[in-house]
């Protein structure tokens, strides 16, 4: 796609291992799921229905590479992860995953995809981690399958943003909340797309997806989470978010100094004093990786106000498959301390690798 | 608020004038024809109504500050402008200004507002400078009131994001781009809340306003205007935004690379190709403001990706009226070239002031 697609480097070549923490997969199942669920029209969410319309049956040369690395946990991916100079992939079950689902469907289908990757992975056990899905449409099945995974070795936990339009930080989710810091796993909020009462003006001109809703749906649901005082009643949770923090370490400024001045004039019953900031919130629950985001100036920009240890190197497989990527991202004007910190140790810390 | 509003800084300490760019003003009859909009429970709008109805009654000091500087084209911000060392203010007709009327009202309304700001700025006619409010419900009286105020002397043309939850991208609006372009004057796309079927996942947990969906909406509206090729059919036309650009800046990379791949893969009927790249159009067609946001990393890092002539002081008068933020600007680590760029000659480059 990019001139920098041409420049390969090898596995090896530098001072520190290259593990990317934010790959996606899916058993083959779940996209023949999707098809069925939107057959019937069961799925309310004019964003999925136009996402998945496109992407189970569009010929575009860059779905079918999306579509042949989902379902790959062994030699097609380990090939492109050779190419790139990618030595470890943390994988976790493609957006929305299960949150799509009827209740039942969903909490069997996680467990079926924790045993597939689970069962996958032992392909390359030194170069596969993953993470467990969840069904937050039953909270307390939820918590057990965060144990389970756990138990299995998996390192973390993924959750696609809203399910069917409700956020985590409604407290019948906390049980999540709660066995993910009893365990010290960490979660990963991924993007999907906006819920139906929100996605109108962003269909109508093309930015549901990772263009633009993706970034918008996230940060948002990292915000209900903080503003709700889930770190506060969860002080050893950890949460991760990709594609750079999804503009939040931007708006730590004015983060901070709208939420305390939404505290003080008391607007909102929804808004009530945390016992740290907003922007304390991100550089001591949150980590974020640069999914999606190979650039220097974003990457140093995040690096300089969370901090060095709290940001991780991603590619975004298979949505962002770049071989080229890491060559660039290796030549950025960093020493190599802090980015041994980007491309290994944090990701090592984060994710027990 | 912070410490830093105890350090003042007199007009003329420093070799640049300070231009502020983004300074919110209403004659007093626009917080009347709110109310009664309100009581009539006549806007469509959840989070307009919950914004006024508190911002009309509240008893907070931050909400009597607001209200009293609003209605202030004169002795009061004068004396305000003083004691923060701003030496001249943009003013424009605060959000959500017209916008929320009905069509008739809303153009009897804007002039009405324009001719108001005209007479009130005689007060200090080397210190005010203003916008030429308009009614883009109506929009070829809007194309008429923009020569109207252009002809008047105001520099440009304020636009408050969404109108009823319809966006400039529309081709019906677009007589209004021409009028812009054909003058020669700016159109500065200011935040409101989302409208409302997209407002409700703010609205639950307080951020609807200017901690989060007031940047989401105009970001999204920004880039609804870029992708429906405004700017390659109006190259000429020049565009503000505040708040340091509502992210895009930081979104440059991911914009890019996503916009080219859904065009590529023509996956939208509403995305076709364009001459530029979304950053070209950034960098060559629109200005950011750093209203709000009076944070040096933030700064620097616009000024970085776009270019030192392309970001322009505010400080977003009455909303965030903190007398210190220009101490603190004045001490960013910038050469005095670039700091004369930010607070004085971009500004009256782009406004002729």
């Amino acid at each position: 796609m990019t001139d920098q697609a041409q420049i390969k480097v090898a596995r090896g070549s530098k001072p520190y291992l290259r593990i990317a923490t934010e790959e996606g997969f899916c058993p083959p199942e779940l996209l023949t799921a999707y098809r069925k669920l939107i057959e019937k029209n069961a799925v309310d969410d004019p964003a999925f229905n136009t996402m998945f319309r496109f992407y189970l049956d569009s010929p575009s040369a860059r779905v079918r590479q999306i579509n042949n690395g989902l379902v790959s946990v062994g030699e097609f991916r380990l090939k492109q992860m050779d190419d790139a100079g990618i030595d470890k992939a943390i994988l976790s079950l493609t957006s929305p995953g299960v949150q799509v689902m009827e209740k039942d469907d969903a909490v069997a289908f996680a467990a079926y995809a924790n045993d597939w990757l689970f069962s996958e992975m032992k392909s390359a056990p030194d170069r596969f981690y993953g993470l467990t899905a969840i069904a937050p449409q039953d909270p307390a099945a939820a918590a057990k399958e965060i144990e389970r995974g756990h138990h299995m070795g998996l390192r973390g936990v993924i959750i696609n943003s809203h399910t069917k339009g409700e956020y985590l930080d409604d407290k019948k989710f906390w049980d999540i909340f709660a066995a993910a810091e009893a365990l010290g796993t960490p979660i990963y909020l991924h993007p999907q797309t906006p819920p139906k009462d929100m996605s109108r003006p962003f269909l109508e001109r093309g930015l549901d997806g990772a263009i633009f809703g993706f970034a918008v749906e996230t940060s948002l649901h990292m915000l209900r989470i903080i503003i709700a005082g889930v770190f506060d009643r969860f002080p050893k949770l950890t949460m991760v978010i990709g594609h750079l923090g999804e503009a939040i370490p931007f708006w730590l400024y004015r983060l901070d100094y709208m939420h305390r001045a939404g505290v003080v004039s008391q607007r909102y019953e929804s808004m009530k004093p945390l016992k740290r900031t907003i922007s304390e919130y991100m550089k001591e629950n949150v980590y974020i990786t640069n999914s999606g985001v190979a650039w220097e100036p974003g990457i140093k920009f995040c690096q300089q106000v969370l901090g060095v240890d709290r940001v991780l190197y991603a590619m975004d497989y298979p949505y962002q498959y770049e071989p080229g990527e890491v060559a660039k991202l290796d030549e950025m004007d960093m020493s190599d301390a802090d980015k041994k910190k980007f491309f290994q140790t944090n990701a090592e810390k984060v994710f027990r690798v």
